[in-house]
């Protein structure tokens, strides 16, 4: 029994390279969970398989800037001549149903989600250490030299953003680093400040909780 | 791995009859888990059987009261003319070992550890309902109303002090409390503010971390 039922939202956020996806693919497969997985909205065309609503919600340009101005994103972000944003109503959607939602998204985004919905959970996925980030951005392709070094650079910025996060948590192995999470999302929900309104109305003088399954 | 090796102070608390001694046993009863119980310390006379160290220290009232003095427990409280007290420095030695020391204590008590460890975990047991914890408050013995009643009365009070926690958890089935505390316990060790300077360090320019078993 959870006291709090509405659903959190949790911002998985790290370093390029540190193996974002992988963690949250590995949390998705967990079994027992009612994690959601926010579809991003875009400009972009649709290619040739992909479903509107599954992949991305596909808009046309004017629309997108149109809810920009209207603040309907969690976080946006320009990509090569395309928007990508998260729409802010699909997320609550989820939320209220009781579902968690889970946003990957890049050290830049994150700190817009946080400022949009202060009581989202904040986690930074860190490597088991600097050299072992290096060595992944370095193995990751055949990129030349000078583009390694900008990754690399990229990658020395974020790292100093971990204090802006609710969480650390290490990337040593995916399977324990998504068991940590859902760790944080079991404990987050047990915290007071989210669960004390619901608390206080179950120790009302007129409850009847104990007759609810 | 986990960026903070120190051990976890987790202050296991709530109303008479809510069943935090059965939640205590269940979490101990768990696989793989560090968690030492803090052996108290008393002025009354060992009985036969016990053993000084284990189930107590056992000391004289002298020894006790000098100890109060020198602010060395974390929390004490009289009993029908016996002291009881938690000592602080067994507590810091485990926890210096990265054990999680475990308190199961009353209400009353909770909040003098959290005075004197400010970053100590508070987990308040609450049960699934008010009407709930009265019928165990009411089965428990053969007691007069009159003792009910007064027993009814300590738990509505301490029912109030909930908000003073950082985390509630409901007791509606022992191993799913259990299962959350150590959620809990997880997810504190991953907090930001515990882990940000082993995580600066480890990102630090003559890291070897990734050298480390």
């Amino acid at each position: 029994m959870k006291l709090n039922d509405r659903g959190l939202l949790i911002v998985i956020s790290g370093p390029s390279g540190v193996g974002k996806g992988t963690v949250r693919r590995a949390l998705f497969n967990m079994p027992k969970h009612n994690l959601t997985y926010s579809v991003s909205m875009t400009t972009r065309d649709m290619r040739p398989g992909e479903v509107d609503g599954v992949d991305y919600y596909f808009v046309k340009k004017e629309e997108f800037a149109q809810k920009i101005k209207e603040g309907k994103f969690l976080e946006y972000a320009e990509f090569v001549g395309n928007y990508y944003g998260t729409p802010l109503d699909k997320v609550n959607e989820q939320l209220d149903k009781g579902n968690e939602v889970v946003l990957e998204i890049e050290v830049e985004g994150a700190q817009q989600v946080k400022n949009k919905v202060p009581d989202c959970v904040m986690i930074f996925i860190a490597p088991p250490g600097k050299q072992a980030l290096y060595d992944r951005l370095r193995n990751r392709g055949t990129e030349s030299e000078e583009v390694i070094q900008q990754r690399i650079e990229k990658a020395n910025r974020e790292f100093q953003k971990a204090y802006l996060y609710d969480y650390i948590v290490v990337n040593d192995d995916v399977n324990n680093a998504a068991d940590r999470i859902m760790a944080i999302i079991r404990a987050e929900h047990a915290k007071t400040e989210r669960s004390i309104h619901a608390y206080m109305e179950m120790i009302g003088e007129n409850n009847n909780s104990i007759d609810k399954p």
